[in-house]
């Protein structure tokens, strides 16, 4: 049976993955599982968060969508990112300019969040056709205790920063642009290809963490807001109603997802911060600018969107992201 | 320009890279530069040991590679390789079968080091024609300091553990059999590509960074034996004299290089171990069963390789390695 394209199904994960983790370490707070995007370890008695995540898909700005996306897992997780160490995969076609972007990219990403580059790798590889970075970024626990998407509990409001799909209205606005150009204002496309600046959510997640509110965090990529509410669900043993009118769509990716034809709620979303916080802490984070979107529900209830024309999407399994589906298709 | 496969020359990672490194941060005690494959963070008093390497030339037991190669890098530091993070990069071809044979050897490999795993990243990536495994190894140092490729002096002894080419072997048998079948026995085949067993020098680095003798240590992966010797030289800023007929090959590793054209000296060899030590100690790293092949020289000097035939090949640049030689050939 082959694999579909981008993230690996959460029941081959838990069959394949997640049962073969090396040797059992008391050191290892937190390991791998479903929706986590980060582990941690203790070394002594400071506490460690690290992740790991390859950039693959986009074909620009690799080298600084790997820092971003890496320094929002570690501060997802409660850690402030610090210590970044990139393995560059360069295609046979990859000439010095395109290393050179890579590396200033990497570079001024790192400064830009005060991370330092510790170690690394740089090759041109055979069998690929795409250059790929693929990042590690650590950094020291700054909240009591590691923050999980897999905190959350029945009941527990489910709020969000910013905007939908940010990121994927970035990487459609520029891959895309001959296709969109007559059906989406150049000053659209310009606004909406800037979309980078706006993935990091490290601020935002370290002042929640340092704030104690909230029981869960993540941050959506793959799949969208909605895959991001159905992983951060799972991983917390719930269900959820999420309200399609109550979740911000930018004006700009609104008509980039109209002109394409795809979902917004399911477009890939790095940028956006999810976190869960008890009825009580609402006032505290909408203070913050964040939006009330939905709830989570006992485990035994359905999952699901609720349209802006009050039809019950019901969420079964994984959401494939747009993004795959029209590069598919294109 | 395009650049050539393999390692990327040491002249654009110098100018290129090692010159963007984000942040500067004091509790990076060793960053990146040239022939050092691991950083060391400071975390409150504790030293730690990073390593990240990608196996993308490999087309078997990638996992079980991706720990080994990485934990061998921490280990030559001076770190005991403890917390391992794989990014699994699967080719539209992959099925559950290759995911499963990846993660169950990353976790045997992980098991027969005592490693765990932190945290990772699986995804079918588009633009990959085989699967790629991107590892990420840290550990506590062991040793008193950092043990740094570039702590050679002029006058040093370069000794090696094992045979030269043992990684490369291992491949090439796998990777050629078709082509070696009728050259080389099948007796001398099976033992070559069991050549992976030996691909682990963690307890032979770990002996010496506990030993305290050492002043540098390597291990030669692209560009074999030769490359890993050039590696550390520059890393040290010296120049050296090693010689053919002092480096061990083995029996399999000799038919095959011959039986393909390659030199046993500049394949691939992940395995062994290269360690200076000043020459007062070389008895004692002879009882651990290391061969002295050469030393290191004042800078001024050239760089050679005297070939069995005592003709001098001086050595003015990285060494490409004979498996991407051969493999641009095929």
């Amino acid at each position: 049976m082959k694999l579909r394209l981008g993230k690996v199904d959460k029941e081959i994960l838990e069959e394949l993955v997640f049962k073969k983790l090396g040797a059992r370490r008391r050191d290892i707070v937190l390991g791998p599982s479903f929706g986590e995007d980060a582990g941690v370890v203790k070394s002594d008695s400071r506490l460690i968060v690290s992740s790991c995540d390859p950039i693959t898909g986009a074909s620009e700005r690799i080298g600084w969508l790997s820092v971003h996306i890496n320094a929002n897992d570690v501060a997802v997780c409660g850690g402030r990112p610090v210590w970044f160490s990139p393995i560059i995969l360069l295609s046979r076609d990859a000439d010095r300019v395109e290393l050179e972007r890579i590396v200033s990219d990497i570079h001024n990403a790192c400064v830009e969040l005060g991370v330092g580059v510790v170690t690394g790798h740089t090759e041109v590889a055979p069998n690929i056709s795409h250059s790929i970075v693929c990042g590690f970024m650590m950094g020291p626990l700054v909240s009591g205790k590691p923050i999980r998407s897999g905190g959350g509990r029945p009941g527990d409001l489910i709020a969000m920063s910013k905007t939908a799909g940010i990121e994927g209205t970035a990487i459609l606005a520029r891959d895309f642009k001959e296709r969109l150009k007559d059906r989406v204002s150049k000053e659209v496309l310009e606004k909406a290809e800037r979309y980078y600046e706006k993935i990091s959510v490290v601020s935002e997640a370290l002042k929640l963490a340092r704030m104690g509110v909230v029981t869960a965090m993540h941050d959506p990529t793959e799949g969208g807001v909605l895959g991001g509410v159905y992983e951060l669900a799972e991983a917390s043993n719930t269900s959820f109603i999420i309200y399609e009118d109550k979740i911000p769509v930018s004006v700009e990716t609104r008509q980039i997802c109209n002109a394409l034809g795809c979902d917004p709620l399911k477009l890939i979303s790095s940028g956006v911060l999810l976190a869960c916080v008890s009825k009580k802490n609402m006032k505290r984070i909408e203070k913050l600018g964040f939006n009330v979107i939905g709830e989570l529900r006992e485990r035994k209830m359905p999952s699901i969107l609720m349209r802006s024309d009050k039809t019950e999407e019901k969420i079964t399994g994984q959401v494939l992201d747009e993004l795959w589906r029209i590069y598919e298709e294109s």
